[in-house]
């Protein structure tokens, strides 16, 4: 099974907060998040300048498009976005007007964010599009009280989302000490935010998050 | 019945393409609408900017809140909107969250945008909440095919929401010929956004509207 990937989710009001711990924190991070708040706050200014700092990284912008996809992820892209998300309540004129737009952008890939109502028949129609991630979040009533348990159900979604052909982002608050849990789970990439960039020591932090999960998928 | 409001949504990609349509309609619009595309591309600044130029209009940041609600209203507030948009798939925890948020700015107001799914029940919740606003489109199926036509469907879902205590709001390519159907149909505010900026005349296109408004609520 291949090693699951590192993301830090920017999720700050402002770039000079954002850019700091993400300039300690790169070297153990694969993948960077363009925070939906990151976004509004700076606009795609923010995914300019994180492109210009870290060429060859993949960025995630998580505009979470709603409407206007080609516009919407066009921007994305033309701003050096490698990946765009989508809510799961889009349609599928939306997902596929996203997709047309990415397919424009070599290597650009689209993500569906599962948010709670999401059903089985319309992640069947993302594959029928060719949506190659999807994105996770832990159930909202577990993340409200704390637990740093993920449920039997949590995984076998994951474990069938994969056996569909998605790649499967996590996200939802995870800890190091939680990743042990998805031993011999098919995930994509783990997303953490303030684990990583409020951490006293951010490079430390994600240098942490990369060990437990190389141990956890060893 | 009061006379609905004029919006423009200012759907558009940069900030100096939305000011100039913006400065010519203005005297005859009645709520400005930063774009969730404008918003996205240029961050709270286009909320800040379009602020210092129109102290006194109501602006709508068309931000769609899914989650994160206290914050990115927050934001959005303090860049000086007066209203915020909240997607109807958002938890009644976000809602509340962002009421809070809301009830810290004076004149504040919220606004649930309803996306094809939503639910009576939530309707009631909302209200429950305190939420003033709903804004609703047209049916997806009848824009796409260009229809000029509400149905009867549309205008009672406007004057049942209405009755709940909602303040509504109609979008989904208004064009002015429309209008006189809604004759007798409590509106909140109608948007209208290309048939404004995009139009060669954006002051007389505005005024347009508001005419044909006036006349039908006379």
């Amino acid at each position: 099974m291949e090693r699951p990937k590192l993301q830090v989710a920017l999720d700050l009001q402002d770039l000079p907060s954002a850019l700091a711990p993400l300039q300690k924190a790169a070297p153990h991070l694969d993948v960077i998040e363009c925070g939906t708040i990151l976004c509004l706050a700076e606009g795609m200014h923010a995914v300019r300048i994180i492109r210009s700092l870290f060429p060859d990284k993949p960025i995630l912008a998580d505009v979470r498009i709603a409407e206007a996809g080609s516009l919407i992820s066009k921007m994305a892209f033309d701003a050096g976005a490698s990946w765009v998300s989508i809510v799961s309540g889009a349609t599928l004129n939306t997902v596929e007007a996203v997709m047309k737009e990415a397919a424009k952008h070599p290597g650009a890939e689209v993500q569906i964010e599962l948010i709670d109502g999401w059903m089985w028949e319309q992640a069947a129609a993302w594959r029928d599009l060719g949506v190659p991630q999807v994105i996770t979040h832990r159930s909202r009533d577990a993340e409200a009280k704390g637990a740093l348990t993920w449920t039997e159900r949590d995984l076998d979604e994951i474990r069938r989302l994969t056996d569909m052909g998605f790649k499967v982002t996590v996200t939802g608050g995870v800890k190091p000490e939680e990743i042990p849990q998805f031993a011999g789970v098919p995930v994509f990439v783990f997303i953490a935010g303030r684990g990583i960039y409020a951490a006293a020591d951010p490079a430390a932090a994600a240098k942490h998050f990369q060990e437990v999960i190389a141990a956890t998928y060893a």
